[in-house]
């Protein structure tokens, strides 16, 4: 700045107010100081002006994994928004691991940046932390994997309509003995698909059978033996509704393993966003969330917030419909 | 600080460098410190932090494209490492914009990063963004789309080898009429996997036709109208090499349409991090680069020359091989 206000025969205070697009200046000086500026290649510090404005012009979205193309097109959304808003976006991934996750969002308190989009891991089971970030005035918005308890935006798709109409499919096909394949009992998410479950189930007087709801974890050498163990059973499953997508393709590898048809033998039904679901052996039928719209909207919720600064967040809750796509693992 | 200084009745100085580490102050002192302010909740302003170190903690991952499973896994690997050294790591999509990547690397150089890693958008054809970024002192380290003018360090698999090795491995299953799907002639990775394919061919003694070199783009349906060209034309093709993952699906999805067999009629081999590979109809023959080795390698590049910053950055070439698998899509 100095070295323009030199060229330019002017006061430091001068540039900087013709920089900030101050009132105080003319509209000739500033154009003046602007091409000065573009001509010498001046960069303003960001940190510098992070210093004076308080804002750091990033938002952070934390995920649990990212090997999941459902968050991967998530990042996608919010990216392009924050693009848009001249924002940079850093990403976190938790690995599933609350103590990583209560780090993260600690180490995110400190005016790194103005707010945060995030989906909980699977094994966070206390929320002080996340509160205790929201009363420190970084704003917090979860998409997916929501925490009720916390008051805020929530954006999610509408996971007990999906789970019903993924399991009344299934029954509609024939299945009788059908299989819930759970990922936690922590998240809200793998809660409202098994009441959908439960519910089809219900609607369709089908007893419900406790030891068909698989609880699985982020070890995947154990999931692959409770699927085992469960499609070997002599109490024969006939269709399977995996509530994510890796817990869906590990049961066709259980299926391939165990030279199980499908779906001639089991159907299969998976919440998932592969790309490949077309070319998979069979073509595997999915509930597909609206990945890109959800990281589009959540970017777009704390931007809005962001821009009218002072107000409270509101306690909102807002769904975008998934969408049943049939395939041939579920149709004979 | 202050209120540190004023609960346990020592000067603000004497505070400030007991959180630094500072030689000056006694080791008793420090403790008292530390756990006061562990006590308190204090969490130091990084930014402030940054205007006395000039350190930003923070590195960049610049991608041309995120709905590729190589990249993702790269972003993984990446993440491992930032998080490993307490870094924060900023994700950039260029969606293969020349543009949007000089305006990225522009942004990336007055200190919100330490240094960048980064792979090339494939319609960039000037450099000089990038020479000026490394000149202005911020460190470019180069993964698979490498720029060889600029000397710094690049991370690649053995693109010439794999082509070869994916080639030769079409002609050994009796495919006389291969095809090359191009991304673009832009990109190194591009032109050694090419050059590649040319001396399989001519070792074994196979005539090359230049009409059997599709040069593809960005654009999914140019991409697939020009795939489904080749595959209808009187010219019978027998095999397909496809230099990236989107255009072997692409080839999967055209052989759909127009019935084509494959591997019976059609082989198809892939450079692809799919983790659905085993799974597709047939089961597709891969070259997978090892993605979560070179984001750890080139992370782990990054952080070493940051520790010994003052250094000029050495001119390298890291290679990591890739792994063919072969599966249904080549094998009859």
């Amino acid at each position: 700045m100095k070295k323009l206000a030199s060229e330019l025969n002017v006061s430091v205070s001068t540039v900087s107010k013709s920089l900030r697009d101050s009132h105080e200046i003319s509209a000739d000086t500033k154009k003046k100081v602007l091409e000065k500026a573009a001509e010498i290649g001046y960069k303003p510090n960001p940190y510098a002006r992070y210093m004076r404005h308080q804002k750091s012009k990033t938002i952070a979205i934390v995920i649990p994994e990212i090997k999941n193309s459902f968050f991967l097109q998530v990042i996608n959304g919010a990216e392009s928004i924050a693009s848009e808003n001249d924002y940079h976006l850093l990403v976190y991934i938790t690995h599933e691991d609350a103590k990583k996750e209560i780090s993260i969002i600690n180490h995110l308190q400190n005016g790194r940046v103005d707010g945060i989009i995030m989906s909980l891991s699977s094994t966070t089971n206390d929320y002080s932390h996340l509160a205790e970030c929201i009363n420190n005035n970084i704003p917090i918005i979860f998409f997916d994997r929501i925490c009720h308890e916390i008051e805020t935006i929530k954006i999610t798709t509408d996971d007990f309509a999906s789970g019903f109409n993924a399991t009344e499919h299934l029954i509609q096909n024939g299945c009788r003995n059908i299989a819930y394949l759970s990922i936690s009992k922590n998240l809200s998410i793998d809660n409202k698909r098994m009441q959908g479950y439960l519910e089809a189930l219900s609607k369709h007087n089908i007893k419900f059978d406790k030891t068909k709801i698989i609880k699985c974890n982020n070890d995947e050498k154990t999931n692959y033996q409770k699927i085992k163990k469960l499609l070997s059973s002599s109490n024969k499953t006939d269709g399977v509704f995996a509530s994510i997508e890796k817990l869906g393709l590990i049961t066709y590898s259980v299926c391939k393993d165990l030279h199980l048809k499908i779906p001639g033998q089991l159907k299969v039904i998976c919440f998932s966003n592969l790309g490949t679901a077309d070319f998979l052996n069979p073509p595997l039928t999915t509930i597909t969330q609206p990945a890109n719209e959800m990281g589009v909207a959540a970017a777009s919720q704390l931007f809005k917030y962001l821009d009218k600064k002072g107000n409270q967040i509101s306690n909102e809750n807002i769904i975008i419909k998934s969408m049943l796509t049939v395939r041939g693992s579920t149709v004979n």
